[in-house]
């Protein structure tokens, strides 16, 4: 007699809010840690390819990874004429990294991510993302980095916050103390960006409302774009643009961008224009 | 002894593909039954309010309809300078008319939706869309939609498909035949809107890819939008703009738009603007 093929199905769930699960299908559990900070898992899903989870949150999915880190890398890109030192913060996994690689104009990208576990597991195990953290002008720095910014003044032409949600191990990186600090660590003509969250469920619309008008208290000019991010609770993803003295479309360097031939799937300087003009419901929240 | 509660939990689970689930926790079931075409059921979830379910799928939520009913309407009706008479096709529950009728000047409405059952259900159970359905100009048709519009020519100024998805009843609606008898239905300076699915997931993008190649060879201007619906698959939805005359962006009429003072949370005309720009993936599945 002839055995039944038994075959387990699994399923990692995404829990958006405590009334609403995302659900992908898992071919493989590719690698899993404890570090001292967080619980890191790396998945194979059928759907979204390898997935990178954080103390069981969603953090990227290969299928639309590109879509966060073009669009938090290249709107500032557009319109600051003359980036040469970058600070990123968290973008352990590296792709954002990966987006500021392709621009040969840049000199230094400090990158201070606090738990070195995330970067060791991505790059054996996530290349699509960390395979420009080997390039000569990157310079990782694993600690806590309120304190590694602190101590930085007028050094930066852009920063980046691309860290986690705002609570565990990023909780400091959404007060006003903290952004008043990026102020003091960009140049004169500095620009800060910010990953924002969504607008939609209320549990993380309070956390943009929150971090938006303590921005907007630092830097002269603060603004929101948006995006289209599927895995994300909602879809709907956004980013934040301060800065101390560039607009970000009426600043946009549009054909000198386009003249670089810099290759995109989500992000063209069309879009960059649209991804500005919000949604009513969007604007309410934010007081714009 | 005091005996223990036990409490039903119920969720509902929209599959977006066979590898994505997205779940939504049930209060209650509202209303289900079986009508000549297919399974309708009303359910009150704890995240969405009311939604409105077709065959196992899910149709609307009274949490982001606003959305969709806002996008499939105010964009055409911001460019058209004069529409009297307007063709509705599906849209069953009531939510597009409900935008059409913010309209003094719209004359006249025929909305040919093929299943009774759905609006009466949505006349019982879903009045925050179906509450314009007694508007003297709105004439209602429940018969076969690809039929109806054959017997028409030169009659309407804009004609929106607001169908369900390209398969099960409304798949006669998806094809180069029916574009072409909108386009004879329409007057000489009419407007064509249908809802395009995702360009996210393969299984939806091909069914975009489509339609939109369609309607390309029957329409010379026929471009796309889109906008973030985060209850449909991906949460990244897209409209199909077609037309004989008007051009979406040039012409939009936008300071006339807003001096009619119409009361919208998604919809602005800046946002109009934006909504054509689109992600290059996008723009590549459209061979834009």
């Amino acid at each position: 007699m002839r055995k039944a093929v038994i075959r387990v199905e699994l399923w990692y769930t995404d829990q958006h809010t405590k009334n609403v699960r995302f659900s992908m299908k898992v071919e493989q559990q590719i690698a899993s840690c404890e570090s001292e900070f967080q619980r890191i898992d790396i998945l194979k899903t059928s759907e979204f390819g390898k997935v990178l989870v954080l103390d069981g949150e969603l953090m990227i999915t290969q299928k639309d990874e590109f879509i966060y880190h073009e669009m938090i890398t290249h709107v500032p890109m557009a319109v600051h004429p003359h980036v040469r030192d970058v600070l990123v913060i968290g973008a352990g996994d590296g792709g954002t990294i990966r987006e500021l690689c392709k621009y040969d104009t840049i000199e230094h990208i400090d990158m201070v991510e606090i738990d070195k576990k995330v970067t060791d597991m991505c790059l054996e195990h996530f290349w699509e993302t960390s395979c420009r953290l080997d390039d000569p002008r990157v310079h990782m720095h694993f600690e806590e980095s309120l304190r590694y910014v602190r101590m930085m003044k007028d050094e930066y032409d852009l920063i980046i916050v691309d860290c986690a949600d705002p609570y565990g191990p990023a909780e400091g990186l959404f007060t006003r103390e903290f952004y008043g600090t990026c102020y003091k660590a960009l140049r004169e003509d500095g620009i800060l960006i910010n990953q924002h969250e969504s607008p939609y469920y209320s549990e993380h619309s309070r956390s943009v409302q929150k971090a938006h008008k303590q921005i907007k208290i630092v830097f002269p000019y603060s603004t929101v774009y948006q995006c289209h991010i599927p895995s994300y609770p909602s879809g709907h993803w956004l980013f934040g643009f301060a800065s101390k003295k560039y607009d970000p479309i009426a600043d946009l360097r549009e054909d000198e961008w386009n003249r670089l031939g810099i290759n995109t799937r989500y992000y063209n300087t069309d879009l960059h224009k649209g991804s500005f003009y919000l949604p009513t419901y969007v604007k309410q929240l934010l007081d714009m």
